[in-house]
Order: structure tokens, then sequence, then C-alpha cells
């Protein structure tokens, strides 16, 4: 039993999709935002999520999540926090699944952000009163919610960020919404690095694997 | 029954230690390059390893090797390289299990190349007529040579390069040496980008599991 909770969604994509489509599964209240309140894709989305799914802009679905993803494009990240507003995050548990993905060389991408810097700080940086927590950005989206169609969920999940009581809440919703068992706490937001920095490798395993259902397990 | 090979190690480091090692103990003949012909760490390593291991220059490990490692610090890869020599190693397999790590701003490492690079790659371009296969840069030195050591050996390595046969080689090698039961052949070398940026998740995976024996097991 799973009290409902309300959840904000910022970005249209496949990922806000697939977060949100399974938290209205659950019962909870989801708000997709996007740069325009009549986004086509968040209307198309919340027209088949039925009554639970409502939209809006990002500022509408930053105000209205007791939780909020950052599901967005690693360019426009920073961009869509300041739309979203610092104040209205302000306290608030920010779970960022984007990637600082570069595809302006092509395919395979590259980073914007890595090494000595990561898009999981920067967004930390330019939201200090939120509580941001990297994760689920090491995984296919369909896999995010339902990590059990692999080896029944024995692979890993990390979690990255400053705030130790909103880390604990993020591993809680990851097991009880989605049914995680394995979850790593790899330290502070700068561990970040490490998990958008796995990127390079796990679109290498897509291609040599011919297929993005696919995740790490660490062994030990 | 593994017919007895030459192998050449360039490096004095745990990693070439424990490399050449293993191999000695395979009944292969390894020599150890470093420097300085005479190099201390080199010689107490052959003193203690018997009559199959002995040392010499990078040049003269290079020259000894049918296949040759290198197991030298990043920093100093491409200086070894040179040393080792262009046409010594021209047609040989050159297993780089290198890391472009950088302490100089402390722990944990950033790295000194990456994203749109590697050091795999900068090693190909700096020795065009060696054939580079990067491979076990992504564990500790104990599981390169014993990967049975955790979960039965039940996780993973990787290998990138530009010669099909060469990687087939290797593959086989890391088989039959080393007993790795599951390898993934990544694609050219500019998929060893993918191998050496998961440092710094794995330098952190370390430090939240308070051990350096854990390895990648890429579940699909």
């Amino acid at each position: 039993m799973v009290a409902a909770m309300k959840i904000g969604i910022l970005g249209t994509g496949t990922v806000g999709q697939t977060l949100g489509g399974k938290l209205v599964e659950l019962g909870h209240d989801v708000r997709m935002g996007a740069r325009d309140a009549a986004n086509a894709k968040a209307a198309e989305w919340t027209a088949g999520a039925g009554p639970h799914a409502s939209q809006g802009t990002f500022a509408d679905a930053a105000a209205f999540g007791e939780v909020v993803f950052n599901c967005t494009k690693g360019e426009v990240t920073l961009e869509v926090a300041r739309l979203a507003g610092e104040d209205t995050l302000g306290g608030k548990v920010l779970v960022d699944v984007a990637n600082p993905l570069d595809f302006s060389r092509g395919f395979p991408p590259s980073l914007s952000v890595c090494n000595t810097d990561s898009l999981g700080e920067q967004l930390q940086r330019a939201l200090p009163r939120t509580r941001v927590v990297k994760a689920l950005n090491t995984m296919t989206a369909s896999l995010m919610v339902d990590p059990g169609q692999l080896a029944g969920g024995d692979h890993h999940v990390f979690v990255s960020g400053n705030d130790a009581a909103a880390k604990v809440r993020v591993v809680e919703l990851l097991k009880s919404w989605f049914g995680w068992r394995q979850v790593i706490d790899l330290g502070d937001i700068t561990t970040a690095r490490g998990t958008e920095m796995i990127l390079p490798l796990w679109v290498r395993l897509w291609g040599a694997l011919g297929t993005p259902m696919l995740n790490f397990k660490i062994v030990r």
C-alpha cells in the first residue's frame, strides 16, 4: 500500500513519459512540465495517462510536486532549472535523471561536461536550496521503472547527493515504486561524475550487444 | 596445456608484477622493462619470480615479447611507447592496461584525457603499426589474473581495438591464461574512451563498498 503523492516531471521525452506513466499507474498524481503549458507531447501523454495526469509549465510541475524528477535533455537542464525556479524548487527533492550527452559531433555522443565537474553538480549549484539526488541515469527508461525485466532485478542503480536524508528517501522510493532491489549510495553529488561518465560505455555496450536492455551489476 | 610464450611487460608497478607473476607461474618467459635496465623494483621482482623472469629496458622488453603488456602509469605511457620503439613494437599485439589517471588535484583522481579521445587511442596513434588492444583496465590487479575470486568469475572484461585478429587473440589469452569467462568486444580503439571513463565510478565504488575487489557485470 503506497500513499498517493504529487510528483512533478520536468521534460516530455521518453524518460519523463515512462516515469510519469508508472507513477500514475501506482496511483500518484503527476504533473508534466514543459516550456509551454500547452506542450503537444505533454498533452498527448496526459490524455493517454488518465485523470491523475496533468500538464503545465516547468514552474507549474515544480510547484506541484512533493518530489520532482529532472527528465530533460542535459543540454537544456540548467535553463529548465531557472524556468522551474530556484524558490519553487527550494527544499524539494529533485531526482536528476539527465545526462549531459552532446550529439553535436554525431553518434556516439560525447559529454558536454565531465571529469572535473558533472551535470548533477551544475544543477546543485544552480539550485543551492534544492536537495538534488542523481539517480536512474545509467539505464534505459523502461528499466528505470521495471528493473525486474532483467535477471529478476539483480543489477544496480546508483544514487549521489549532498543531502543524506534526501538520498534515503529516494532509495525508499526506488524500491517501493519501481522494485529496485540493489541500490548503491556513492556519496556526495560529485560522485555523479562517475555515473554520468559511464554513459560512453553504456552507448557502446548497446552497440556491441544490439540492445539497450542492459544494466551494470556490481559484483563483489 | 599452454605453449610457453615470450611476454614483455612495460612497467614495474603492481599491475606489471601481478600480470608478470601469473605468466611466469603458467610457464611463460617474462621480461619486465623499465627506463633503466637495472631498475630496482624489476630486479626484486625478477629475483622472486624465478628463472623464467628477466628484466631490461622498455626496448628490451618490447623486443623480447611476442605479446607485450603496457602496465605503465598513464602519465608516462606515451613516453614509454617512444622508448620501447615504434619499430620494435611494429606488428606486435600490445595489450594496453593503463589508465590516464591524474592525481595532480589529489584524490579521487580525474582523467588526463577523456570524452573525445582516450589513452588507448593516443597509444595507437603513437604506434601506428602496433596492434593495440585495450583490456583489463577496469579492475584491480589481482582480479585481472584471477577473476574466479569473485562470483566464480561471473563478471566482465572488455576489449577495444582496431585489429580484429589481435582482439581474438587477446580474448583467447584472457580466457586460457587467466580464466576469464565473460569478455565483451566493444569495437574499435575509440571504445577505450568508455572503459577508461568508468574509472571515476570504479574509484567511488571502492570508497562506497570499502574494497577494490569488485567488478562490473553487464546484465542483459
